[in-house]
C-alpha cells in the first residue's frame, strides 16, 4: 500500500503492463488499476489519448495528474518515489549496470518478440508498430524476429552461466523484463531449449517468485 | 574535470557516441576518449568484445574496470555519480517525465533514423542491426523509416508548440537525444521543414549551445 495516490492504466494481456505489475508486486506496492481494453481499441479513445498521446499502455498517473508512460520511465519513477526496496540499484554503479542489462533484455529480447508478433498476427494488420501511427506489416520481419529471439536466448543463457541474475548477484528490473520476454516469446512458439540449462534454471527461479503471477 | 577516473570508448562519427559527448559537455565533465574505429570494424575485435560483448559504442569504463554500455545507462551512471547539474531530473516526478520523453525521442526518432540508415547503406550490407549478430538488410524498412521520421517531426513539433524544451520547462537529456536525431536524419535526406516552426525554433536554440559541437 502507499499513501501517494497513483493509478495505473493497463491491460491484463499486455506484456508491457505485466512488466510494471511485477515491478509493483516486488516493491510491495498496491495501487488501483484502470483497464484499457486493447482488444476494443480503447487506447485510441479521446480520453486515453489525453493521458498518453502515444496511445500505448501502461501509463502511471500521479495524484497531481502527471502522466508517465513508457515502462522504464514508470519503473524509474516508482524506484525513486519508493526507494525502500530498490529494483534499479542503490549505487551509481549498480544503477548503470542494471539499466544496461534491463535495456539489453528489452532491445534484443522483448522488442524482437514484439516485432515478430506485430508483423505476424492477422488482428494487427496495419498496426505493425504500436503508437499513434499506422504501419503495414512486413512479413520478412517475422522470420527475422524468430532469428533474433533465438540469438537472445543463446546470449542470455551464456550470461546466466556467469551470474545468478541478469544484472549480476541480485534480482532486479532486468530480471523482470527478461521473464516477461520469455513468456511473451511463446506467442512465436519459442521456448527455452534443453541446451539453455542456465537460462532454464534462472527461469524456474524467477517465475516461482510470487510477483510472477502479477 | 573529475577526480573519478573514467574512460569513454567511442567513435567520432557515431551518433550514439555524440549523445554521451554532449551529455558530458553539459555536465562540465572532461574524460579521456578511446577511439573505436567502426569504419575498420574495431568493435568486433577481441579486445573490445571483452569490454562490450554487444560490440556497440559507446562504452563507459569506470576506474574499477566496470563497463557500462547503452547510452541511457551511461547517462544514468553519470547523472548519479555527478549530480551537480542534473540532466535526468531532480525529483522523482521530473525523473519519470524526462525518462519518458528521452525514450520517446529515441524510440520514435533516433531508432527510426538508425533503422533507415542501416537498411540503406551499401557499406552496412548484412549489418542491418547493430550488435553481435548479422542480419540482412530489408529494403522495405528504408521507406518505412522515412515515414516514421516524418511522423516524429510532426509529433515533436506539436510537442514544442506547448513547451520550450522536449521534457518541459528545462533543457534535459531528452533534448540531447532529439538534437542528435535531427542531425542524424540528414543521412536520410530529412530536415526540418518550414511548417515545423516550433521544432525549428527549438533546434536553433539547442544547436547553439556550446555542447552541440561535442
Amino acid at each position: 500500500m502507499t499513501d501517494k495516490a497513483m493509478t495505473l492504466y493497463q491491460y491484463a494481456a499486455s506484456p508491457n503492463s505485466r512488466r510494471v505489475r511485477i515491478f509493483l508486486a516486488e516493491k510491495g506496492l498496491s495501487i488501483p488499476f484502470i483497464p484499457v481494453d486493447l482488444s476494443k481499441g480503447e487506447q485510441h479513445s479521446d480520453a486515453y489519448r489525453a493521458i498518453n498521446p502515444r496511445r500505448v499502455v501502461p501509463t502511471l498517473v500521479l495524484d497531481d495528474g502527471t502522466a508517465i508512460g513508457e515502462v522504464p520511465a514508470i519503473m524509474r519513477y516508482l524506484d525513486e518515489a519508493f526507494p525502500e526496496k530498490t529494483l534499479l540499484g542503490a549505487t551509481p554503479k549498480d544503477k548503470g549496470v542494471i539499466a544496461m542489462w534491463e535495456r539489453r533484455a528489452e532491445l534484443e529480447g522483448f522488442a524482437a518478440v514484439m516485432e515478430g508478433v506485430r508483423n505476424k498476427l492477422a488482428g494487427l494488420k496495419g498496426r505493425a508498430i504500436a503508437g499513434a501511427h499506422d504501419y503495414e506489416q512486413i512479413p520478412a520481419l517475422v522470420e527475422r524476429s524468430v532469428h533474433r529471439v533465438k540469438n537472445f536466448f543463446d546470449d542470455f543463457n551464456a550470461r546466466l552461466e556467469q551470474v545468478p541474475f541478469i544484472a549480476g548477484e541480485r534480482y532486479s528490473a532486468a530480471d523482470i523484463t527478461t521473464l516477461v520476454t520469455l513468456d511473451f516469446a511463446k506467442a512465436l512458439e519459442l521456448t527455452v531449449l534443453p541446451q539453455h540449462a542456465a537460462l532454464k534454471r534462472w527461469y524456474d527461479t524467477v517465475s516461482g517468485r510470487p510477483s510472477a503471477t502479477a
